[in-house]
This record gives structure tokens, C-alpha cells and sequence, in this order.
């Protein structure tokens, strides 16, 4: 057990070290007011501001003012964390509870130095000396249990740069709990959130954006996932180390910043959903609308707040109601294309085909004599089919 | 008075400061000799062996023995290399005469304290950090003058980790001379490779996989690109800095190294065509066969040999002859959709909707009359149309 007097000469002794090797690595940069737009190389914004000169964003700068928080930073969180800091986001808020290990070391960002440490105290670190302008604000704490879920709300209610709300959560945690943390948290604070994944099979991935009470939460419906065409029977077997590629989480957190850059920024369109399936390089799109009997309460007031709202912000996008997935429409899902607003009479989409639910419904307990577990039924021609017989024409 | 916990904080800051600024200085891991899938925490591999436990790749150590050359280390060729890294790629050989400017730090990989070094040493230390089981091999010059282009063509030849030719080379250089270089080389060492590339205006990509005398090579036809469905005025001025962001260069990079991990491994599909627009994540794929009539003769010749090959590789790709883009079919270009092998008389194609040529053809000097400098017709139903239709059905 350290001692105050030991713990005292740790901080001299790291902090000697500290200054030694911070002359020797070459001092950082120097804090930045204003962003610029000057073409010089001494400028880390000049090709972030040329997106106004080339009539992609009206006001980039406007990123400084912008607060996101991270959950999760690992193989994905962690890469989306450095995007957000490159780009100049006015302030990131980073939680996890885990300590970085080489066994980390086959995704992007982490080094093996950092081998040890936690993972938001390494990589704000990390990201402090990359950009000095972003403010940085680490939680190292698991969000799941009652003490810590009420503090990370508290955080999302008062963590923008000017003590209100935040402007966006990004899920990129690793597991089913910590999502529905982060999705009972934000029906509640009416927050708008991405959710992100990598298959275990590290072949496929989505993110998936969640509007309260527009766009289905992830109550609302089992969780979506790209289809692996990998014989599911070789996954999910218990206490099995998943497999991970720098790759896919890569791009999996290219497509999540793309997506939150899109948003903060407004410019281009963000997308509802979209997965990834490395093994073809197959990109199924679509969008969800929230379910009616989704088991949260807060979610369903948020559903009728919005039915109550003037329809300004859905106008483009016709939603509609399908053949439930269950005789009884437990989970009354429905899907609409959202590049397809003005057919909204195509009753047989269900799920865009590639993509499944990634875990079995649980059997509702007033209908027991059904044994399908809620599999969902694919439709019959598969988009490739489809794909090929439109190239055809 | 400072409390045992708040000194424990403050270590911890220390610590993980510390381990920033010593960056590739501070005490790196061991050699590893053989790749192992025990699972445990400080195996940098167990994540990458346990691919083959989820059936995706039948023999992942062989990475060990695969060597790629990288030619330019900017926004997209030092995240490829990281991924490569990562993935214990057995050797890469780095090709770029830049320095690091604070002007790159809009882009992942490099850091501040490394501005002003060269692209590849900076790169290099780094990259051996993080796994010192890669051989890295640094090439601090302008493959595209004289004397370095034959030290270029020498190094792919000679350059494995057994003193033969290379795996693969990966362009990520981000001008045409450089392209160029690379094409005339790869033609006459009859070396695949893949072209990358970023859009000036930051929001769309392409990764193309070059296979002499079976798919189009660079000079086949003039180089491709994701529509940007911005005014082109806006684009190309000349002088005017470009734009970029880590978002679009960090998915590009990992498509490359995705489809660079299929190649190499093989698992999975080897997309020859994969574009990448950031607006409306919109993903064209398609293949490219060769111009009969291309300029360079080394490609006409691997054309020639392709065709003298018991159709083996190519079983599945059914090419076709499509309507000439000129009337003098001076570029012969033709596309196949590789998603369509079946079909081959769809005559209408000509390019994937959404793809453009990224320059316009020079006239044919013999048909002085024609004026509209190759534009490509653009097919007039648009793929989005087509899967809206689709969609509905």
C-alpha cells in the first residue's frame, strides 16, 4: 500500500521525466484561438477550412463550439476520438473503464507503451498532443451501475462547452448493456446518439443513428447487424475471443465521424443506417421508424412529441408500416428506404436484405407455443439478386 | 493536502503524459517469433489468430511472410501502413520524399512533435513501436525522376523478404507523374497493385485493384472517380490548396488494406472497383477490362499474355465489348458490373453511375472536328433511381 510521502516522490520522480522527455520529443504546438484558412504548413486547419472554399460546409468553424461525448475507447472509439480531435472539435468527453493491453494493439491509436494505463487517461494524453485546442474532459468509470449511469447523464445534461447539453453521444462500446445504458439516457434526455458495431467475426459493421421518439431506439427492435454469410454456428460461442481488424473498425469510426461531421455541420445527408460487409464490400442503407410498443417509456413519449410536432424535420421521409415480424407485433417493426420517399407502398421490404437482427427475440411470454425465437424472415431476393438483374437493364 | 487518492490520479496523469511524449522512445515490446492465438492479454495477436477460429481466414500467419511496398505516406499511405503494421504484415517498404508539416494534423498518424521530419522516418519509428516484428524498409525520394524510378522498379523486384518481387504495391501518392510512375513500372514487372485516391473536395474516394493485362490499368483509361455532384468549377483551380479530412482518408486506407488482407489471404472478394462518396454514402463497385488500344505498350503485351492463359483466373468475370466511348474507340473503354457474371449483353452500361473520369480525354489528334474532349455519357437512369425502383418492388 503506497503511502502519501511514496506516492509524493512518484509525482516528482514522473514529473522529471515528464520535462525530459518532452524537450527531447520537440515541444507541441501552441494553443490556436481562431481557426484559418491561411495556406501555410504552419497551419493544422488549412486543408479542414478549405471545405468552404470547395462549397462542402458553410461555416466549418463553427466545429469549435461543438461538444460530442465518446462512450467507449477501444478499437472504434478510440479512432473516432482522434477524427473528432484532427478535425477541431470544440470538446470531446471520453468514457471507459478498461486499461489499454497488447492484446489491443491489432486495432488503430493505442501504442504499446501505453500497455497498462487507462484507456481515457492514455488517449487523452494522446489527443492533448495532438490537438491543444479541444478540450478534453475523461470519465474512467463503467456507466452501467446506478452511481455511475446517473453521473453520465448528469455529464451528457451539462457537458457542452457552455454547460448545457452536449450535441451528440456516439456509442462505441462492446457490448449489449452499456447500449442500453446509453439508449434508456438518451430517450430520457431527449439526446440524440449514433450507435456503432463490429461484428465477432470482424468482417461486418454499422452505425445506426437514433433520433428519439423519429427513428426506432434500440429498445425499439433487436439490434441490427450486416449479415456475415458465415455459418453463425462459428460465432457467439461463449468465453470465445472475439477476432478484430484495424481495418473494419477503422472504417467503421470513418463512417460514424463522417456521419456526426455531416450533422454537426450541416451539409450532405446523415445516414439512418449503414452497414458494412468486408468479405464483398457491401454496403446496405436504410432507415428505421420507432416502435409503437417499444418496453421504454421514455421512448414512447418522445414518439408522441413528435407525432404532436409539426412535420418539418420527417417531411422527406414517409414512413410506413409493415407486415409485423411477429403474429402478434411484439416489436412492430417497420423499415422505410429513405432514398425511396415518395413509394411507400412496398409491403414485402422487410429488413434490407443483408442485414439481420443480432440476437433472437426473446419469445413473448403470452404466446409460448411459439419455438421461432423471433427469426426474422428474410425476403426471398436478396438485394445482390436485385442489384444484378437492375445492372441488366 | 493532497489525499492518496488524488496522488493516484495525478501518477496516473503523469504516466500516461509520459508515455505520450516519449512517443517511439519510451520502452517498446519484444520480438515475437511465431504468431500465437492463446488468448491473453498480452498477445498483440490473439485478436488477428482468432480470424481463424471464426472461419474467415484459413492461415493468418502467413501475413508473416507477405511483403507490400507503400508508395506515399501522406493521409491515406501512413494509416494503410499503421493497419499493415498492425496486422503484422511481414515486411513494408515505404516510398515518399515529403516532410511532415503541422499542415498534415488534419489527418490521422502524425503527430505535431514530428513536424519537419521526413514522412517515411517519422512513419518508420512509429510503425516499428507499435510492432517491431515488421521489417520496415524507408525510401526517402521521387520515384518518378530518372534514376529513382530504377531504383524503384529494383527495390519492387528484389524488395520480399526473400529477395524476390513484392507481394502487392499500394499507390497512395496524390498526383498523376506519380501514378504514372507506378503503372509503367507494375506493367513491365507485371506486378498487381491498387490505386488509391482522395477527391479534393475531401468527400469521395476510390480504391482500384490493377492486375496487368487483366483489368484496366492506368493508362487504359482515363482515371476514375466518385461524382462529386459539386460544380466542378468549384474544384481543380489551380494553386488552391485542397481539402481533406481524416474521416474520408482513414476509409479509403481501410478499404485498401481490407481488400490488400482478402488479396493476400485470401478470403472473401477482392473488389476491383470500390468508391466511396461521403455526401450519401453511396458505394459504386464495378471492373475495368483492359484497352486493347492502350498507350503503354508493357500493358498491351500482359493483354497479349492474359489471352495466351487457360482462362482460369477470369472464369468468373465474363468481360464484354461495350458501345466505344468515342466514335473511334480510341480508349476502347469498356466495364463490366463483376456482381453480374451471368449477364453479358447488357449493352446500355458504360460507367457505374456515380463514377466519372477524373480528367478529360485529350482529342484525338485525327479528329480534330470533335469537340467534346471524351466526356463520358452518363448513362441516363441513374443507379439511385434504379434501386429506388428496385427498392419498391
Amino acid at each position: 500500500m503506497a503511502t502519501v510521502e511514496e506516492l509524493k516522490k512518484k509525482v516528482q520522480e514522473l514529473e522529471a521525466k515528464l520535462a525530459a522527455a518532452q524537450g527531447s520529443a520537440g515541444a507541441v504546438r501552441q494553443k490556436i484561438d481562431v481557426m484559418s484558412s491561411e495556406v501555410v504548413d504552419t497551419n493544422p486547419y488549412s486543408r479542414l477550412m478549405a471545405l468552404k472554399r470547395m462549397g462542402i460546409v458553410n461555416n466549418y468553424e463553427k466545429i469549435r463550439e461543438m461538444s460530442v461525448a465518446v462512450v467507449g475507447v477501444g478499437g472504434v472509439g478510440s479512432v473516432t476520438a482522434e477524427m473528432l480531435t484532427r478535425c477541431g472539435i470544440g470538446k470531446l468527453i471520453l468514457f471507459d473503464y478498461d486499461k489499454v493491453e497488447l492484446a489491443n494493439m491489432n486495432r488503430l491509436f493505442f501504442q504499446p507503451h501505453q500497455a497498462g494505463l487507462s484507456k481515457v487517461a492514455a488517449a487523452a494524453a494522446t489527443l492533448q498532443a495532438i490537438n491543444p485546442d479541444v478540450v478534453i474532459d475523461s470519465h474512467n468509470y463503467n456507466i452501467t451501475t446506478v452511481d455511475n449511469f446517473q453521473k453520465f447523464c448528469d455529464t451528457i445534461t451539462t457537458g457542452s462547452l457552455k454547460g448545457s447539453r452536449v450535441d451528440l453521444v456516439l456509442s462505441c462500446v462492446d457490448n449489449y448493456e452499456a447500449r442500453m445504458a446509453i439508449n434508456t439516457a438518451c430517450n430520457e434526455l431527449n439526446q440524440k446518439w449514433f450507435e456503432s458495431g463490429v461484428s465477432e467475426n470482424a468482417v461486418s459493421g454499422h452505425i445506426q443513428f437514433i433520433i428519439p421518439g423519429e427513428t426506432a431506439c434500440f429498445a425499439c427492435a433487436p439490434p441490427l447487424v450486416v449479415a456475415s454469410k458465415i455459418d453463425e454456428k462459428t460465432l457467439k460461442k461463449e468465453g470465445v475471443c472475439a477476432a478484430s481488424l484495424p481495418t473494419t473498425m477503422g472504417i467503421v469510426a470513418g463512417f460514424l465521424v463522417q456521419n456526426t461531421l455531416k450533422y454537426l455541420l450541416e451539409f450532405g445527408t446523415v445516414t439512418h443506417y449503414l452497414g458494412y460487409s468486408a468479405l464483398s464490400d457491401f454496403f446496405p442503407t436504410m432507415s428505421l421508424k420507432p416502435n409503437p410498443q417499444c418496453d421504454d417509456m421514455e421512448c414512447r413519449s418522445r414518439q408522441a412529441e413528435a407525432r404532436a410536432r409539426p412535420a418539418v424535420e420527417l417531411a422527406t421521409e414517409v414512413t410506413e408500416d409493415l407486415a409485423p415480424l411477429h403474429h402478434d407485433n411484439e416489436w412492430g417493426i417497420s423499415l422505410i428506404d429513405e432514398n425511396n420517399p415518395e413509394d411507400d407502398d412496398s409491403a414485402n421490404l422487410k429488413l434490407v436484405d443483408g442485414v439481420q437482427v443480432a440476437y433472437s427475440v426473446p419469445v413473448d411470454s403470452s404466446t409460448p407455443e411459439s419455438s421461432t425465437g423471433g427469426a426474422v424472415a428474410a425476403s426471398e431476393l436478396s438485394l445482390e439478386d436485385l442489384m444484378q438483374q437492375m445492372k441488366s437493364m
